[in-house]
């Protein structure tokens, strides 16, 4: 039996294995139909106007799960970044931290995924960088990636600029990501298998934009901590109030039913393929409206409003049965290593 | 006695604790006179131009060693793969991965480097992230930073410019930032301590490109594998041989001795603070006392010539008596975890 090849310190080593590594395995999974160079610094030339630049550590485990896999949610999550600023996304960094030992099997799977989701999304990978350290150091592979992007002429995401009236949108149902890794830690098993939504998101807030203007008032794609954080943020630094609609919840019942099993609450959990909007009053059925048009949005609903914050900046739910209760912020120890 | 306060799984979860982790300890130490908030995603006002765009992770250990630590580093790092491809830079991104376990006072002196680096440097950190993993799963801290930069009009650094006759320039002495690090891992003292030569060089390069504009046909940082890999680097891409001059190689005499003693060959161990310039014949003086009279480039020296790839792409180093060797790429073993 050939024994498996693995990846050894000297792969990072910046000398003729390192060469081989970044010339043989990484850069032929990036380079086909790319305009632009996998190089230590790239150039790439941009109009004037605004640019968005963002960065994202990814430390999932399990590396693969059902709907994705670390190389994915490395570049949705970079793209959904940029996304939610109003950006087109143009380029993309990727920065691979391995531990010592990793099969370089698994390395090419992921690399593999990672040249198929940019492709996919129309972004190219352009500039890299590989380090390794021993084994025990690291837990297989942790992965940076890093984005620039241009900003939408018409986009104008602000919190300065959400008031009460503004209605909360989102695109489909909640806490998929979170639960479909948790349930895979766990091991819990369904008739329906849990899938993670990661999906990049640039054209569904694209759309939003070039549609809707200046009534999108700001997005946010909600991961760690789930609605429950962004929302809590949108309150604080709008200083507002939020009234979220437990009817209008987008759920789906497998997913929920995992929660329910594991004691989660699915406002707390991270979603990799779901963005929150805040839309003017008057354009909030448009903005419902394109994006059920959408693949990505076929679940989309209005979820809440912004209201005065009378008490302070805070986030209320009515339940169905028109009970109320406080959103907190999670403290923060519900999902480690979610993404 | 109180207890050290620790990194703990909950500061990644995207609730409150990491919000505060951000909030108290992490904002504050790059706030201040920063024109840019540090946001998820940053938004820059850029010229229409060529945008340069960086990516580095850094898993150096120590993490604190003589002459700089893992903050200093992953500034510089990335402040000079912007600079030798002839960018101003603009704008820094950071994300951290943390141990669970990581004590919060070995984390602040990390960030106070950062900032004061940052700073120093008049280069601002607009966006980050943080990830935890549990302890085990990661060696104490490791730092991805990416940049973004503008590139000098005057600029255009390219392999296919370079040609026989043009000078190669360093601006100082071989292997610092290498056999300091190594130095520490194995206890070795010198009378003279050995510090790493980390430092921002984009004041030097741009005085370069400022002055000599098309002159400058390429820079580079030759960082892990040393001057060996860059100049084979040089030599392959560009399809010319490279000619060194031993006795003219910067060499500081301690460094010598520590290599000597762990028997290294400086041209393969790493520096953080030098670029190699290759500069058209008729510049090369000029360059040079451009570089002697500036902090970083006293030392300063023509080290070796471009001469026709008669016999295939290398670097041959004519040595003190006048002999020749081949300078081969090397293989990657020599130094894990160098940066």
């Amino acid at each position: 039996m050939e024994e498996k090849k693995k990846i050894m310190l000297a792969h990072g080593g910046g000398g003729r294995l390192m060469a081989d590594l970044i010339n043989r395995t990484i850069v032929p999974k990036f380079g086909e139909g790319q305009s632009v160079q996998l190089t230590d610094s790239a150039v790439l030339d941009m109009p004037a106007g605004k640019l968005c630049f963002t960065t994202d550590s990814f430390v999932v485990k399990p590396l693969f799960f059902n709907g994705g896999d670390i190389g994915k949610l490395a570049v949705c999550g970079t793209v959904n970044d940029l996304a939610v600023a109003g950006a087109k996304p143009v380029a993309l960094s990727l920065s691979l931290i391995l531990e010592e030992g990793l099969e370089l099997e698994v390395l090419e799977r992921i690399l593999e995924s990672i040249g198929r989701t940019a492709k996919n999304a129309n972004v190219p990978i352009v500039t890299g960088d590989t380090k390794v350290v021993e084994k025990g150091s690291a837990d297989s592979i942790f992965i940076n990636t890093s984005g620039v992007g241009v900003r939408l002429d018409k986009a104008d995401p602000s919190f300065a600029r959400i008031e009460p009236g503004d209605a909360i949108l989102i695109n489909g149902t909640l806490g998929e990501h979170g639960m479909t890794i948790m349930s895979q830690r766990e091991g819990l098993k369904f008739q329906t298998p849990l899938a993670s939504d990661c999906a990049c998101l640039h054209d569904l807030t694209g759309i939003l934009y070039e549609e809707l203007g200046s009534s999108v008032k700001f997005m946010r794609d909600p991961t760690r901590g789930g609605i429950a954080a962004t929302l809590n943020e949108i309150a604080q630094s709008a200083r507002v109030a939020v009234e979220l609609q437990e009817a209008c919840l987008p759920m789906d019942k497998t997913v929920q039913t995992a929660a329910d099993m594991l004691g989660f609450d699915l406002l707390n959990i991270a979603n990799e393929g779901k963005v929150l909007a805040v839309v003017a009053r008057e354009d909030a059925d448009k903005a419902l409206t394109l994006w059920k048009n959408h693949p990505l949005g076929q679940k989309a609903a209005i979820i809440g409003t912004i209201t005065e914050a009378a008490d302070g900046p805070l986030v209320e739910l009515v339940t169905k049965i028109g009970g109320r209760r406080m959103v907190q912020t999670p403290y923060g120890r519900e999902l480690p290593r979610i993404c």
